[in-house]
């Protein structure tokens, strides 16, 4: 298993990053590791890891065409490595929007689908259940089309990644109803109503109850969807905390609640799941947090691991060519 | 001042409507009141308020055609009533679609509002202060007109509301840079970048954070917002129960714990909030939760008195006035 790291355009620096790469080759030796940045930065990393220089940072707010013309980026050449070495996977914390159309561009879609997507898993009230959410944000417009095959990608990641049979799949509405959903959303029903395993729309206060396994945004409300979960969620985790702080009696009742929050923390912390994958690419293409840190990388590594265990880019390629 | 309750098309019927009505009369004496619904069923409340029959319930999936033909429906009354009464207030947690188009078509839009929002607003992570959001989901599409027309209002609505006289206005976007956003949002963004107050794009994680005192979305995807944050904070609230259930030590940590915990249900029991405002119409329209239980209707009839006590419809009128 081979595996791309680019150690540049993180917004905390790349001594997080390879911190992180270090505790990921701790847990897993026997991946081949190929590191791209700064040769300096990276010498540390010469022991468990291929080195592959690179010196120009991607602007966090590059636009398509900057990103093509940054040839010397660490992402562009950590992508072009990639290719090169016919690697399995590739991860990076810099700029969204670049690496995404990079990653498109060059690795290419697998044949059959329109637009690749931007997917990932949250917990849900269920214990040890995840609901599959897609896409968060690759796109800002989608067509019909697009959602209906956003549904067959999240299923087919639901089976290889958590070995559901038969997902449950939803689109995410404005109401439960039918006749309820953006327009696009609308449309998109009517094609996806005679599908196996679809079941309706689903309201964004329904998604996290555990009955649904997929459920189905266009990129910009699912954005919307998961950056505002993670907003609420990590307002309670402080007002929480803020509570223990209350007074004295409320001191020592953390002292005896402790081991059950540190339970719900280590569920709750969206910076252990740190990365989202780009679902439809011919390659494990995960983009972590852009203010990752060594653990929240580790752990976007450790996704990305995974993902490349599961063969989850192959299931799409055999699933689009059976069915499309 | 005079407030007209629908007391049928809730989903778990009158009878919690009717509970929450005499919560209210108990703490307002003085709010002249007038029930709509069956006659039998109301005549407990013939002390405290003026009965209006009307025996049809509006469907929860009526559409605007269906909406307009059930004159009898209890909806239709109370907002003939409205009218007729010249009440200051009405409140339902019937059908959501209905209720807004109804509203908007009979009470009719203020002089110079293009469409009106559902506007509410959510407790952040600093204590006391709130963050007003709209459209949560008045539209499913909205022009960039209309969102600069909500940055207008929320500005007001926080104004009169929570006393902020300079409120901080965001867009809400996929991304905080002034290109990211969804089409519309881009083109709104460049009507709304010189308007005083306007500060820029917020991501939906940052919403909560306490900076951002307005905060503008489209229907679809503030809908997608409010409800998503209500499923997370209900989910965490949820595994925070769990957390003391775990064991014997835990159990006891809740009993040192309880007082804070009390506090941080009461900040974050949506429940509790009740009711969003149909803001740009010439009355204060509240929108109850369609399964509103009697405490929680008896939240949204007071969140409509005191937008009636501080006369937000006749602030929004004169902003209009003043500025358009």
């Amino acid at each position: 298993m081979k595996f791309v790291i680019d150690t540049l355009g993180g917004d905390k620096g790349s001594l997080e990053i390879i911190a992180g790469i270090k505790l990921f080759h701790q847990e897993f030796p026997e991946v081949e590791l190929i590191a791209v940045g700064k040769v300096d930065e990276l010498s540390e990393l010469s022991n468990i890891a291929k080195i592959v220089e690179a010196n120009d940072v991607m602007p966090m707010d590059a636009g398509v065409l900057e990103a093509m013309r940054m040839k010397n980026s660490s992402m562009s050449v950590a992508i072009d490595t990639l290719i090169k070495e016919k690697a399995d996977g590739i991860i990076s914390s810099g700029s969204t929007g670049a690496f995404l159309s990079l990653a498109t561009l060059k690795i290419k879609k697998i044949p059959g689908v329109i637009r690749p997507a931007l997917i990932t898993s949250f917990p849900t009230i269920i214990d040890g259940k995840n609901v599959v959410l897609l896409d968060v944000g690759a796109s800002v417009e989608n067509t019909k089309e697009e959602l209906v095959q956003f549904a067959k990608m999240g299923a087919l990641y639901d089976k290889a990644v958590f070995g559901v049979q038969e997902p449950q799949i939803y689109l995410a509405s404005n109401g439960s109803e039918e006749h309820k959903g953006s327009n696009v959303g609308k449309e998109a029903y009517q094609l996806l109503k005679n599908e196996k395993n679809f079941v309706g729309n689903i309201e964004a206060r329904d998604v996290l109850k555990g009955h649904a396994d997929v459920v189905v945004f266009d990129g910009y409300s699912g954005n919307i969807f998961l950056k505002g979960s993670e907003g609420m969620a990590k307002m309670m985790s402080q007002l929480m905390k803020d509570v223990f702080k209350k007074n004295i009696i409320t001191k020592i009742g953390y002292l005896f609640a402790k081991s059950g929050f540190n339970d719900l923390r280590n569920k709750m912390d969206y910076k252990k799941v740190g990365g989202a994958l780009l679902i439809g690419v011919n390659a494990v293409v995960i983009k972590a947090h852009g203010n990752s840190d060594c653990d929240s990388f580790y752990s976007a590594m450790k996704v990305g691991y995974h993902l490349m265990e599961k063969k989850v880019v192959d299931e799409i390629k055999e699933g689009f060519t059976l069915h499309e």
